[in-house]
């Protein structure tokens, strides 16, 4: 359990620091947690209780001393939008739902660290989670309309569907609401200006409760939270619960629905948590962050949470930074960060009775404005269009069809990607350059001369089933492009795997060339590839004179005595299989 | 149009040849169209138009000179299976579905090429495809037990359920019926010992119906083919077939329905017929084959074959192979075949009526065993387990669900290895190897010496999102194995590509590494990736005097003059850009 070593390490110099971040962060959850148990359509006192439990459980599990887990604005939206689905407008059964969720959520995430499946969050590419990120940061932001203007909009992932209530119901706006809200918002971006570290939401909750309560805002039409209970969250257990038994289908039914939304928020919850804990550990250096026992942890924060009330949580990243620039050493930070939401709970509930909610949806706005990514628009335009295109596609999908299908749309462009430019990948033709056995690519040095009668191919990237015809069209093709060829040389260093259909393929290239009288040598192959074409049996056909170490000799043809001779030739020395080849390394 | 041009360029000397693999591979077609036919569920007459139309139209629009089109067992099987499931036991329903079915394979294919698709047909790999035919080859011979021995069988893909029926009906056999099979197929096996360029299955067929003719064994109960209508087959749309129209949902239900089985069948018919024509041009060379051009014609044979009651061709293996064995130099050797099949249609039908069925059951039996892939599994038990277990997982899907979710199954499951294996790629740690700027990899030469307080690590692949994190890793794990590290040098010739998430993580390498005091150096790079540094400003950051064009260079921290100054520094000259940056090639 790392929480035990944090302990066992226990320095009494990390103490301060532990104290102010955990306060600072404690701070900043009660409104931030209240504002986002609103968007995932919640009372905001679900945002206190998930604010609870799940951080003391990830303080003795998590591998990150500064993660700061909690409720996040994507998950509460995946959850509101999941759920909202299915619970056909009863509050009880979308509550009863909601945590049932955070249970789900956590018995995944925890199977997939222990089946060691952490490595899946690689597949979630950078622009993918940009495009992502970007459109649930406009659909949130837009949603709460809502809130900030008092304007009736619907549940909806969709962004026109949203937009198009928006401007059809613009004469609904209450003014008084929409001037609060915008206040708030420049409220907190004044405070943020004057002094980063001041809490902007939490003097904007205390402003507008105040007001409210000095204009008596609240005959005036501004919408406030109202009664909260107090006291800790009651404990249970989400599969038992009464309204979801009721249900058609029963319990087993609403997991079946549930489960899809499930895996999506246990990836995209783990991918958040897992990137923010990682650039943070960065700095830090005194601990590891691993990612199955991430999931590990963060699963077991879910399934503990999901007993006291909690819905979906993980490491969030505005609440992880402030943490960690608050000096926070260790996981006692997050320890004081949920007993400061205990004692709100047990003692100061009454004191937010005239919270507006447009002050919450101030919160959100300038929260997810954040995650806005224009300068990834920018970076990509200039250096990767290709990736631009899988931007753009999953920010569509994600604003017109909904936040997983974004996800998936986006994970199976870059596979599809992936595989399409697998099968057509880059190559050069080289030539003798300068004359000191430097090679390089004709196309882009014209001075570099191909020598007579030898074709120098360079093949860039693996050879295997997706490209293996590639290969063999483009090596025909330049020999057919240069009459008289006797010589093709394979600069193979640059093979970085083969598979079975990649042997056959370049078997057939060997009897091809064959038949035409041409031979042909490699050069340069790497350890993994060498022992393939050594088991394969191909080194024997081709002749083991016709494999050197460097391009130069390859194209000499000539082996030098250090290579051909002594020690120096072997294949796989770790596998146990020898063999007598000119290695590269 | 190639066609064109074969007749063109044609020569006198030419026609003997022609006329010789004409005659031979139409003596074949009747037995094997008619067989095939039987595989496909139709009556063998349709196997015979199956062998005019398509012929002529791909002599004329074809790119192999040798390609022998006409009906296929595997194909003939998909017919079977796909069509079956939705005809409901009509037989008039299940051939229009067949002759539509080929109409809307040739639109696919047609489209595919037009669309220049026919690189998709690289995702079918080795083992896939090895496992597919296997599976596929057990299913057709095992079914044709219902001819060889007259024991009752379902019309089924799955290979237990068809096991299940012959042994439980085992006590059905027809004695005379297996008598005669076996028979057959001794009389082909044997006929090919004594000479290969024997027509074996037409002997047997002639024997066949001798035998039934003179020793009355139809009255034995061996099932002879019957009546079978003479004429050329006429023409008609299969698009307005009657009985398609009048069921319920009309013909766009049907075309709805057909469309997974006719995009299956378009891809497999092509890569069967695509690897085949291959494999035959190899050896010849006057002319050359193009895929897409052949999804065209293939295409072009299919649609012109369905206005004549044709179902679904393509080229075949075998009777490519004796085309091309026989001499054939041009597509007037398949235009012979067909004028040989029509010729057969107009006046020989009359003799088939005593054709035993389970002599044509031994002419498929004999075909399919030799698509049973054993050497391969051997091989792949050698060379390459990971394929070995594509290849069993494809074989098993194919004989328990079906050829369809076999071979779909084979290719997501060499997409998901791909990627995979993309995600966790090989690395090696580099060290001095006797002293002349050769650097191995210390793994599998502990005779090589890493340079003091240098890590030298050669990333053996693409950087990109699958990996970016992997890399990140490696380089980090491997500094903090080796303390007192100042430099790391990335041997990066073996970088084939780098994409934005690859450009972001190397970003981060560098800054990790800087905020620990140690310097990061570049050697080798190729130039795509040259490129993408240069484009992104990634070469700026890092200092341009921190990539180096070898090695040993850059271990030495130290540019060669040759690099450092003169003309020999640029990165892409082709897409006009250029830097200062010590290029490999």
């Amino acid at each position: 359990m790392p929480g035990l070593r944090w302990m066992r390490d226990y320095r009494r110099e990390w103490l301060r620091g532990d104290l102010f971040a955990g306060l600072t962060v404690g701070v900043m959850l009660i409104p931030q947690g209240m504002a986002y148990a609103m968007i995932a359509g919640l009372p905001p006192i679900f945002g206190l209780y998930s604010s609870t439990v799940p951080l003391l459980v990830y303080a003795l599990f998590g591998t990150s001393r500064h993660l700061a887990v909690g409720p996040v604005a994507l998950i509460s939206l995946l959850v509101n939008t999941g759920v909202g689905a299915l619970a056909g407008g009863d509050p009880a059964v979308f509550l009863a739902m909601a945590i049932l969720l955070a249970m789900m959520v956590g018995v995944l995430q925890m199977s997939m660290g222990l089946l060691r499946l952490g490595f899946l969050v690689n597949f979630l590419s950078h622009p993918v989670i940009s495009g992502f990120t970007t459109g649930a940061a406009l659909i949130i932001g837009f949603s709460q309309f809502k809130h900030l203007a008092g304007i009736p909009l619907p549940s909806t992932q969709q962004l026109h569907v949203l937009l198009g209530a928006l401007f059809s119901q613009v004469q609904q706006i209450q003014g008084v609401t929409l001037a609060l809200g915008v206040g708030a918002i420049a409220f907190i971006l004044a405070g943020r200006r004057i002094d980063p570290r001041l809490p902007g939401p939490l003097l904007a909750v205390v402003a507008g409760i105040a007001a409210v309560h000095f204009f008596s805002l609240n005959d005036r039409g501004v919408n406030i939270i109202g009664q909260i209970p107090s006291g800790l969250p009651r404990p249970g257990i989400p599969f038992f619960s009464e309204s979801l038994h009721n249900l058609p289908g029963g319990i087993w039914g609403v997991v079946q629905h549930l489960a899809p939304i499930a895996l999506t928020i246990s990836l995209i919850s783990f991918m958040e948590s897992y990137a923010v804990a990682r650039a943070v550990q960065r700095k830090h250096r005194n601990y590891e962050v691993d990612a199955n026992k991430e999931l590990i942890a963060l699963g077991a924060a879910n399934i503990a949470g999901s007993f006291f009330q909690a819905h979906p949580t993980t490491g969030g990243f505005s609440r992880t930074a402030v943490n960690e620039q608050a000096g926070a050493q260790s996981g006692l930070a997050a320890i004081i960060s949920a007993a400061l939401i205990a004692l709100t709970l047990l003692f100061l509930t009454p004191l937010f009775y005239n919270l507006p909610q447009a002050v919450l949806a101030a919160i959100i706005l300038v929260a997810v404005y954040g995650l806005i990514d224009l300068k990834e628009v920018r970076y990509l335009y200039h250096n990767d269009r290709r990736d631009l295109v899988l931007l753009a596609a999953t920010f569509l999908v994600t604003v017109t069809l909904g936040v997983e299908a974004g996800i998936l749309a986006g994970v199976a462009l870059s596979i599809a990607d992936l595989v399409y430019r697998s099968s057509r990948p880059h190559y050069a033709v080289l030539g003798a350059y300068g004359g000191k056995g430097i090679y390089r690519n004709v196309q882009r040095f014209p001075e570099a001369i191909e020598p007579p009668n030898t074709l120098i191919l360079r093949p860039d990237g693996q050879w295997f089933f997706a490209n293996a015809s590639f290969w063999q069209q483009a090596i025909r093709e330049n020999v057919a492009a240069r009459p008289g060829t006797r010589v093709v040389v394979l600069d193979a260093a640059t093979i970085s795997a083969i598979d079975s259909t990649g042997l056959h393929s370049l078997q057939d290239v060997w009897e091809e060339l064959q038949r035409d009288g041409i031979a042909l040598r490699l050069s340069g192959l790497i350890g993994p590839v060498r022992d393939k074409l050594e088991h394969s049996g191909f080194f024997d056909k081709l002749g083991r004179d016709h494999v050197f170490m460097t391009l130069q000799e390859a194209v000499a043809g000539r082996h030098l005595s250090e290579a051909a001779g002594s020690g120096a030739v072997r294949t796989a020395s770790r596998s146990g299989h020898s063999g007598l080849v000119s290695p590269r390394s």
